[in-house]
């Protein structure tokens, strides 16, 4: 009698769990230093010193300023317009503060965002391999998700987007620089796609969102920024996050950009308030939002990703193991040596390498390896591999 | 084309809304001296020290403690152990950490849990007057709300809910003490509400869930805790947020309880785990949790609104107006001297004082007044309150 799908949702025991459960035992038994841990995307570079004084100074600010009062639904109005200056500096747009809506992390900017566009009936292309919430976003927003293989190297496949849209089509997800494969989309297939989402629109009567998920943004490894469909294509939803360029994942603090030359503006921006009202959020939280306002251009040791991806994509490729170009995020996506990449995450964390399945993210035959931890960790996991490579390879 | 509910709710020109902008006009003329507003309950008792010592040191605190780190979904394990034992002293309950989900305030909570047990064209008793939001979290939910009047004297009318229960009701809100009456409902209501909804979920032969909204909770005037439901009815989800006893409205931090003895207390557990992560919740505010930990027992000078409301109540009542009793909360229900609230409101506006029209709580006739401002402002607004008194009584 309680929601079913909600239910399964809490309880399904994902590939994720029952590999981290393996982990747990074997440090248990063996200790923690027998256990290497690249199952979550947790990152590890430091918080910036800009952002630890932002936040002491709002902390010790008087209490008349209301640093940890309500703010508006969308978020205070000096930060939402430091933000819109910094997106037009990225993406050459002419974004205002009332085209920025603060959120609870780029989830929730996913969450609210499918929940503003989509009706009952709509479909949702997402590109597998995929963040699995994307599909479950998409189902609490009454749509379906319609997954399309990304390319052989793991971009766009433009000619299977085409074929995949129907009259049905809603809303297209990316995720460049990509969650779990590192590929960073090039600009002509961002160009490609936003001709084709133009031209099928006009056929259709009706347009079709792009919903831009950028975490990893400020993580490509060539010093570019990554091309974005924002300020390229009209109908885009931007959701941002400064989990990975702040290292404050667990602070929940991001924002959605709708484009200024979206299809009736202002009522996206209503749609996006009326979702975010309906889905339980009252504001984004007051203390990062006002700590953000002066720390927009600090990031952390971006550094630390780059040497981090150096090291283990040189050691695991020189170890014989297949791996999807990493160019950006800090993830690598290994070609399982045995059909079942279920099968291989368990052997691996068996000997103590915690890997999570491409199935998980609807791309089996691979695994994740998060790379966003201490660089000792990796270094010491690697002659672990060798013997993991041994069991196939010799 | 897009979602027309969402629309129609984040364009909503709420009655609040067109108060505040009377009183923008009024401040841009007359000064903001001139407007006292009495609309938002965001309160204005200031934040502990010892929060605010609690937040300085976690964000010194080293890196490798990951303060801002992601937590598990349902909370940091030693935080909700904390809560529990506190939840257990509060409410003569044995709950555990595993009862215990952390939640971006009691808002999320409410969505998360109306989410987690209701089914599509399930019913939900809400008792007006009522926070607008449950009505909005309940359709988000695919069920359908069921409002029932409260009694003369804004506790629950027993008699009326019991005829309300029909075959699809799943749940019911309680929101004591009440925002917008002020109301404590008395421990003899709980349990006959209690044994009514034992008795009606065995006839049903399905369980009906008690949702208790208690952010108000260290807020009544006897100094005793209200009576809740929780501890007394097995079926109690409590949804609690430190926004009003810490002060930390803007920081989204609260939590749910389930009953210790809630039926199918696992899979509630879970249902409300996989709730948040279809609303796009990832983890409640990392650093606030932290925080939270080492300040259960401290609260907020609660001093202050029960000055404010002897303050408050008393001119007013002298001054001839009619109010509900209020027993909690930082709210005085206002009984509007003009049979149409919103033309009352309207006309206090004019004069400055910025007031919500009942109707947005389901119970046209009365008007709210937060009482959770500065003091200064409260005993200052008493003149102007009596020119608006003249205009109906002399």
């Amino acid at each position: 009698m309680l929601n079913q799908d909600m239910l399964r949702l809490g309880a399904h025991q994902s590939a994720i769990r029952k590999i981290s459960e393996i982990g747990k035992r074997r440090a248990a038994t063996y200790g923690k230093d027998s256990v290497f841990d690249f199952s979550i995307g947790d990152p590890q570079a430091p918080v910036p010193a800009d952002v630890k004084a932002a936040l002491a100074a709002a902390i010790s600010s008087p209490d008349k300023e209301g640093v940890h009062g309500y703010t508006s639904e969308p978020g205070v109005e000096s930060v939402r317009r430091a933000i819109a200056q910094d997106v037009n500096r990225i993406y050459g747009t002419a974004a205002q503060a009332k085209h920025i809506y603060m959120t609870c992390g780029a989830a929730a900017g996913l969450a609210i965002s499918l929940k503003a566009v989509c009706n009952a009936g709509d479909e949702v292309i997402l590109i597998a391999p995929y963040f699995p919430e994307y599909a479950i976003y998409t189902i609490a927003a009454d749509a379906t998700p319609k997954p399309v293989r990304c390319a052989q190297d793991f971009t766009l496949d433009i000619a299977a987007i085409g074929a995949a849209i129907t009259q049905n089509t809603k809303a297209i997800v990316l995720n460049s620089p990509n969650n779990p494969s590192g590929a960073v989309y090039p600009a002509q297939q961002i160009s490609a796609l936003a001709a084709l989402l133009s031209d099928a629109s006009r056929k259709l009567g009706h347009h079709i969102y792009v919903i831009t998920d950028e975490p990893y943004r400020e993580l490509t490894y060539d010093g570019k920024m990554p091309p974005s469909p924002f300020g390229v294509y009209d109908d885009t939803i931007l959701c941002y996050s400064f989990s990975k360029s702040l290292s404050l994942p667990g602070e929940r603090i991001g924002y959605i950009a709708i484009s200024p030359t979206i299809s009736d503006g202002d009522d996206a921006y209503a749609a996006i308030d009326g979702a975010a009202r309906a889905l339980g959020y009252i504001c984004a939280p007051s203390l990062f939002q006002r700590a953000l306002e002066s720390c927009l251009p600090v990031k952390t040791d971006l550094d630390f990703y780059a040497e981090n991806r150096k090291l283990i994509y040189g050691a695991l490729t020189a170890l014989g193991f297949e791996c999807a170009p990493p160019n950006g995020a800090f993830y690598l996506f290994i070609k399982s040596p045995e059909q079942n990449a279920e099968a291989f995450c368990t052997r691996a964390a068996e000997k103590g390498i915690l890997l999570v399945p491409g199935d998980e993210f609807d791309c089996p035959g691979y695994a994740r390896l998060a790379y966003c931890v201490d660089r000792e960790i990796l270094a010491k996991s690697i002659p672990v591999f060798e013997k993991l490579r041994d069991l196939y390879f010799n």
